[in-house]
């Protein structure tokens, strides 16, 4: 088999991590495999590097920041290679001017365009395990970029889906991805299988297990991706296309907290406004989440939205800014919200959904302040206080009693 | 003008000095320059990163050290590119890669084979100041090389031969070449002016300013270059093919202290003992530099010659190998002598140096064990504990009487 795995910056943080590492690597090369390893900088090396250019410029260009930190990586693989030699396995790192990693101009954000796997398939051939930089690309000119958070989780894919890889491996410092946080509810189980569509909606939702943009990766190029533990052996969750298990109703539950909620009270009550309103955020480059109108009453209605904390202040001030031509009252918002989401391929199909999710509110005594709802999920907006207690509530409603189904 | 300038590690050790090395560069740039930096890895970033690989593996293969190392000087390029943005002017970093600064395989120790300066030519037209990594090359595989000890100057000195630039400034911590090393020798002067050939002898010979690999290119293109401080404006020493000034008899006094001395006595008198003898040590890389035959008495004589403190032990052990083959009685050695050489392309046309040498030494009462001389230099080996005496007694023999005359 030809495995790519992916091992982030807390599992090659230390000697002794990446010593723990080449062993898991070279068990599998040993196991019969190709292996190719995709790998972030070493914990705490990226911030390290962010601190020094702050201390030179605050405002240094992007490109710049990318050629710094690049370096990284570039540390990480060439540190895994000399483990894996000092354990007599043949190996080789590889940087993104050595594979290729091409990208888009989007310094400190950049999307991968293509990947040369020719140097790839060549040290392969050759035996080696091959080493391989994440996080970093290279635009048309040569120049250094980064791909932006999660970036070496797309790395992985990316390469995965290039090389025909027959699995893609991400350890994290989870073993899988599970029905809900096991750190707030007690019973939340690891899932053996989830499909792409249901992985994405939990990433966005607040299950910070693999970043979106490699699972749509994943998704897009069909790449049979596991989540599992740099640490244990256990085994970790499959993400793909269809799960063989047959659908639950509802595959996990999911917390957000970085949600602010603002409402826009007694806007014009005609057409445009809500055109006019998220033009103004698209402007700005703010993201907005859950959208719900009021029912307008008289001349007027109430538009409610959220969005990360964040860009609460930024979204206020470009309101504020445009109040005569969104022609409202006032600005109300709360910041100590949180978005509560099910998620579940089985939920499309099945109509009595949404009733459990509000019988299990209610009988929690939680109040529920937006909905929103989508083919594969429906989100909650609750307060932040309410929002550990949500989640329990409606894991043991729909995951517990889907199990003693 | 075109002025590549080469600031080396201790100039780039923290912001502060990078702040500092980027005032230098823009106050250059501002006066209507063409400049293009080479930089080295920060202070003790080479050193931190050797130590990280040793802990994982101290065997590691060079090919992956160079990938490690080469980070370094990565960070180095990108913190000063932002340091110039943050004084408001326009600037680039670029890495070997970027500069196809193209190199033979020879991990560690690469030599350069070619730059292709059309990136750089394009930025340097766009008005930018360039910064490029020092000491780092890529192979024709696109790995990452070092250059070796002084492989940063080397970059230096490569890039001006390519870009035909009008002026090469290395920044040192000493402000210039002087007649003997100034913290031994009171009365010792800056040169305001020296040979290639003179610089390459003096290197050589212990004054550690310039690596000879540097000053061999630049002596091979033509290359004009200076040697300055990066902590004052102080006026440096130019190195070139011909000085304008009069030729002294003698430019410079240099001890090199890292010399040990080895004997094989009592060698059979045949002919082909000394080609075994220096096949040998070639075949095990050691460099040989003084070497001494006495006249055979009998059918036996001795070779004297001196290597580096470095190389003693695997000298001997070399020796001890062969020693049926060679065929000698004793080995004798002794690490406790230095080199002491006096330097000056006047030197070739007059016959009374080496009197005027002996007359020195013998009014200091100073014992000489090994002599051997060029062209240009001649060079004593004296007890480690008369070197810096012998300096003093040689530097006021020639260059002080050579002011009064």
């Amino acid at each position: 088999m030809l495995i790519v795995k992916k091992f982030g910056g807390s599992s090659v943080a230390n000697a002794e991590r990446i010593r723990h590492v080449a062993e898991t690597i070279v068990k599998s090369y040993k196991e019969g495999n190709q292996v190719v390893v995709v790998l972030s900088a070493q914990g705490d090396t990226t911030d390290e590097l962010i601190e020094k250019a702050n201390e030179i410029n605050p405002h240094a260009s992007k490109r710049e920041m990318d050629m710094l930190l690049a370096t990284g990586e570039q540390q990480s693989v060439a540190l895994m290679a000399m483990a894996i030699q000092a354990l007599g396995y043949p190996v080789i790192s590889l940087n993104a001017f050595q594979c290729k990693i091409t990208s888009n101009s989007n310094h400190s954000n950049a999307r991968i365009k293509d990947i040369a796997t020719e140097r790839i398939t060549n040290e392969l051939e050759n035996k080696n395990i091959v080493i391989i930089t994440g996080f970093q690309g290279i635009n048309r000119h040569l120049d250094v970029t980064t791909l932006g958070r999660g970036g070496s989780d797309t790395s992985a894919v990316a390469l995965a889906a290039k090389l025909h890889a027959d699995l893609c491996e991400i350890y994290t410092d989870v073993d899988g991805v599970y029905t809900a946080d096991p750190r707030v509810v007690k019973t939340a189980r690891k899932l053996p299988e989830i499909t792409y569509d249901e992985m994405l909606e939990m990433a966005s939702l607040g299950a910070q297990v693999l970043h979106n943009r490699s699972v749509e990766l994943a998704k897009k190029y069909n790449v049979n991706l596991v989540v599992r533990s740099s640490m244990t052996d256990a085994e970790g969750t499959v993400v793909k296309e269809e799960t063989k298990v047959e659908k639950m109703l509802v595959n996990g539950v999911a917390v957000d907290k970085d949600v602010a909620r603002i409402s826009l009270v007694g806007v014009k009550n005609e057409p445009g406004v809500a055109f006019k309103l998220f033009s103004i955020l698209s402007k700005e480059k703010i993201s907005v989440d859950i959208i719900i109108q009021s029912i307008g009453r008289d001349d007027r209605k109430d538009i409610s939205f959220t969005t990360t904390r964040e860009d609460l202040e930024r979204t206020i001030k470009a309101l504020e800014d445009n109040k005569e031509r969104l022609g409202f009252n006032d600005i109300s918002f709360n910041d100590h919200v949180a978005k509560v989401s099910i998620i579940g391929a089985g939920m499309a199909t099945n109509s009595g959904v949404a009733a459990m999710l509000f019988e299990a509110t209610y009988d929690a005594g939680i109040n529920v302040n937006m909905i929103s709802t989508s083919e594969i999920k429906i989100s909650l907006l609750v307060d932040e206080k309410d929002a550990d207690r949500a989640s329990v509530a409606i894991h043991d409603k729909f995951i517990n009693d889907d199990l003693k189904l």
